[in-house]
């Protein structure tokens, strides 16, 4: 008996002996064909090694599934690429992230994208090479080999930021409804005329932050042409904060509070504050998105819609089980927690 | 002409033809042989791949080097195992290390230990799965998957703590001297009696920063047992700190000034000192290792010795390329910076 190979020029045929024929031949399991044509002979005999090698040979079984065997291999592999390692925020959700699907016997490998689009798609690449199960994108930017993953169908989760080309599972807050609890907040608290403070990139995320506090300042009766709104370029959040809060002094001096669209921005806004002279918050409230956990030890100036990033891991793992089960996916929206007055 | 595998029972032989067997006998290259193999027929016609297909089975050739193959594939990535990715220095090593890997033509992918043993080694055992091309170990703790890592001659860089089983490749500061330099700075500022802040575990890095600043208080005159250390048990460092700083102040009041082995362990003091309504530095002056980024935004009363990590990965490289080709590795110690006089 012989399943051999019978190849024709332009055509190729592989009639190969499965594993099962193997099997049956020898008269050992499935199981233990598999682990001896993956060089795990481990508890088999080393005539069962034998016998299990000469029907292979005879059969001509051949293990052409190396990318099976490399799917297995690394199916319990799962890469998050994230945009800044060193972002509070980010290190927050790698850390669950981890953490989750490491008590689900997952293993996570973290690629740090920059926020750049060509470092993005080198790591996609990369980490389809590794042939992981899946990806988990933190604040994906759009670019070429995102595209692809998707039109692959690779499993996929976006995390704080949508999916830059629309769809797809995701896992982040209500953006436009934080926002607007700030409004709410900083309007309690007497502030009448608050500003903004945010990216001049235009990112899904922190751009509905600031649209859902603008939009709630107007439903309650503050004047669009009074919110004043500052922005600066750039990928640092830190430095943006900065750049920012010094555009909006120079156009108009200290508002009475401001929203930072993120933490990383109320830390650039304070070192300038500190520069000044400005009291933060007596002299200017400032209400960051984040609740970093590092605030509560040496920034207690900031109040912080805080994100229980803790929480989003077990949600990017239900996402991506969902997918590998072939189930539709869904936008998850994590609730923020309500800002507490400060003592 | 046949190659097949002679097998007898105890005994299997393998007797394979190879790559360039194959490309002799059908006159194409071995690059194209091994595309053809690995499944990327790519720019081949279907004429070639035939020919190539045929002289494969006749030859008897087995793509049986599965796992040459996947070590090629991963060859271009290596896995840092680090304890925290939340703490800046770590995120500090990890940003400064991808970089100078990824110039380099590598992909680094990151694990979190959590600074424990056994998490330590399911990473190790995962990433030994993924085929790695080395280890950066940040702060590793003994374990016994690390020393079989070692027994193997696995390629390892050890980062900011030394291989805690002894020797090998290592890259971070004299810690030592950081901790006899902050000793000098504070008796230059008049700060007679500084005490030190430090974790109750025992590591190489930050219990030798303090060794260093006692010996050289000494040195200098102050009696040994002047010098008060506080220490706290556990892992995180902010937590740390703040038990400390309490344990210290709970034993003799504030000190005039306290060197925080960390700069985490100082952001845990000042949050005492915060709620003590005690003003840091005016009341006492904390002096921190590390120099994170964060603390000229937000933390302008902390003093640190600034360790550039920024410069860490081109030296976390070379001591990796050593190893690849066989050369010996040595300890590396980045200069600190000095510490200059706030404003």
């Amino acid at each position: 008996m012989t399943a051999r190979t019978t190849a024709k020029p332009g055509k190729i045929r592989h009639e190969t002996a499965s594993l099962a024929t193997v099997a049956r031949e020898t008269g050992v399991s499935v199981a233990t064909v598999s682990r001896i044509v993956n060089g795990k002979s481990g508890r088999a005999s080393s005539e069962t090694v034998a016998r299990v090698a000469e029907a292979i040979e005879r059969l001509g079984y051949r293990p052409n599934p190396i990318g099976r065997a490399l799917r297995r291999r690394a199916s319990r592999v799962v890469a998050m690429l994230s945009p800044n390692l060193d972002n509070p925020a980010m290190a927050a959700i790698a850390v669950s992230t981890e953490a989750a699907l490491r008590d689900a016997g997952y293993v996570m490998i973290l690629c740090d994208t920059h926020d750049r689009p060509e470092l993005q798609d080198d790591y996609l690449l990369a980490m389809r090479d590794q042939l992981v199960a899946g990806y988990i994108m933190v604040s994906a930017v759009r670019s070429q080999g995102l595209e692809q993953a998707l039109g692959r169908g690779d499993p996929i989760v976006f995390v704080a930021r949508r999916n830059p080309l629309g769809g797809g599972a995701f896992v982040g807050i209500d953006d436009r409804g934080a926002g607007a609890d700030a409004a709410d907040f900083m309007l309690a608290r007497g502030i009448e005329r608050p500003a903004v403070l945010m990216a001049a990139q235009n990112i899904s995320s922190t751009a509905e932050r600031a649209a859902g506090f603008i939009e709630r300042l107007v439903a309650r009766g503050v004047p669009a042409d009074a919110i004043r709104r500052a922005s600066a370029p750039g990928l640092s959040h830190i430095e943006i904060g900065y750049a920012a809060a010094q555009a909006l002094v120079r156009d108009g001096g200290w508002p009475q509070g401001a929203l930072c669209v993120s933490d990383l921005i109320a830390y650039g806004a304070y070192r300038l504050a500190a520069e000044s002279g400005v009291a933060i918050p007596r002299d200017c409230m400032l209400v960051g998105v984040d609740g970093n956990a590092i605030n509560n030890w040496i920034a207690p100036w900031l109040t912080s819609i805080r994100i229980p990033y803790e929480i989003f891991g077990r949600h990017v793992l239900e996402q991506l089980r969902l997918q590998w089960s072939g189930a539709a996916t869904s936008e998850i929206h994590v609730p923020h927690e309500p800002l507490a007055a400060k003592p």
